[in-house]
């Protein structure tokens, strides 16, 4: 019998905003069994580089890292936010432990190979390369928090999306561990018109998915997030939810619960 | 019988040196016994405050630390500098592991009390309520890399001389250790003239320090440094020694050894 993991991805904009921040740390630090959380970053990395008088570059959701976004990044995601977290967290009694990928090697990249777009120094995760050090963190009874940066081994940090590190973590973890995968954003969950709550999926079997990405229903950021989740479904996580942090709340959570069947 | 631990702390003018920092970085992989990096990262902090049109304010060589300030030597010391560390020891085969003393709660410190001075959100650090986890840490054969902030358990960072931090951490230590503490900065070691490099005292008896501090002769920011490790080698730490990273690399080590009598 596997022990319980939970592990709770939240977004720049639920992090940027005080009060669902709180609402959402304080039930994260409530649950009681083994808990990792991955916090994103991307409105208050704009945010620092419009102060430095740089303009975001993106495409299809993706942040383009050149040299100088890559240092913003680094500063906002591994210094700003995270030590931020950990340090709220600790106030709400939980053993926080904030870490990048580079930190005892828990997660390995390549830089993405330039196609079409050079996405600059961005990473595509190694999982063959990645150490096994979360689970040390984890054996400790600490709570690791991660910030989506990865590394390549050779001294060079990437930016690697915070969904994409959510999924492979899960993955990773769903050897040892019954892991639950909560997406926490600003939307209540998956919509069928992103502009009209009330046309939340309770529940999204992978065939559905697949029908509502190739209509068009599905698009720009909830693509990936829903691609990598499926994959991380098929590849053993226990399971996979998408909500808001009012859905989080909720008993029984609210929001979208993905399922293969 | 205890086993070693080597405690290197490198100033933030040797971190913005390539050449410096690549050769200390290079000797620390070498170390074949337990050890931990602590890094200071002022000019880096101060750089970054200019571009964002802040006026970096010091008292005795201290900064003075307001809210923006703050965030400021989170982005720069937790972010920037800590995890570009991390990334380049991991490439040399270093199983390090980025820290600040929030994480884990390893170093729990108080806001200052204002005398005359207002500090800001700096913070003195609480032996008593911090965690033993270093320790655990290095049972992993981690390798802790340190930067200078510290929290109030309340949720709270706080800037922390990062000196401060390395003696408080090798007193930690020199319990279940035998802690070699090595400062390297700018200078070849402490100095009769700062000015004058061939005025290099190679080993300072507390008595002859507390004579040249009276007389004077030694001034500003070399006066809390020394007054921390002369305290963290009458509290039990084996050996003391300030350097710069060309005493680093010479074999006996240069600088200046400290000792009590």
């Amino acid at each position: 019998m596997k022990s319980k993991l939970d592990i709770w991805k939240i977004g720049g904009n639920v992090v940027a905003d005080e009060n669902q921040l709180n609402a959402v740390l304080t039930a994260f630090a409530n649950i009681q069994h083994s808990k990792i959380l991955v916090h994103g970053g991307g409105p208050q990395a704009s945010d620092l580089s419009a102060k430095l008088g740089m303009v975001p570059q993106m495409i299809g959701g993706r942040r383009i890292t050149d040299a100088a976004t890559l240092e913003v990044v680094v500063m906002v995601y591994a210094g700003l936010i995270n030590k931020d977290l950990v340090a709220r967290l600790q106030a709400k009694g939980v053993a926080a432990l904030g870490l990048c990928g580079a930190d005892a090697d828990i997660i390995r990249a390549e830089k993405r190979t330039v196609a079409d777009i050079d996405f600059g120094y961005a990473g595509d995760i190694d999982p063959q390369q990645s150490s096994q050090n979360l689970k040390s963190f984890l054996s400790l009874d600490m709570i690791p928090v991660l910030c989506p940066l990865t590394h390549n081994g050779q001294g060079q940090l990437l930016n690697t999306n915070a969904d994409t590190i959510s999924a492979f973590v899960a993955q990773q973890l769903c050897k040892d561990y019954q892991v639950n995968l909560l997406f926490c954003f600003d939307k209540p969950g998956v919509l069928l018109d992103p502009e009209d709550s009330s046309t939340l999926i309770s529940k999204l079997p992978h065939h559905k998915y697949m029908e509502l990405k190739n209509n068009g229903c599905i698009v720009d950021g909830m693509v990936p997030k829903l691609d990598n989740a499926f994959t991380a479904l098929s590849n053993g996580v226990d399971e996979i939810r998408l909500c808001d942090w009012q859905g989080i709340l909720k008993n029984p959570p609210g929001g979208t619960l993905l399922c293969m069947n």
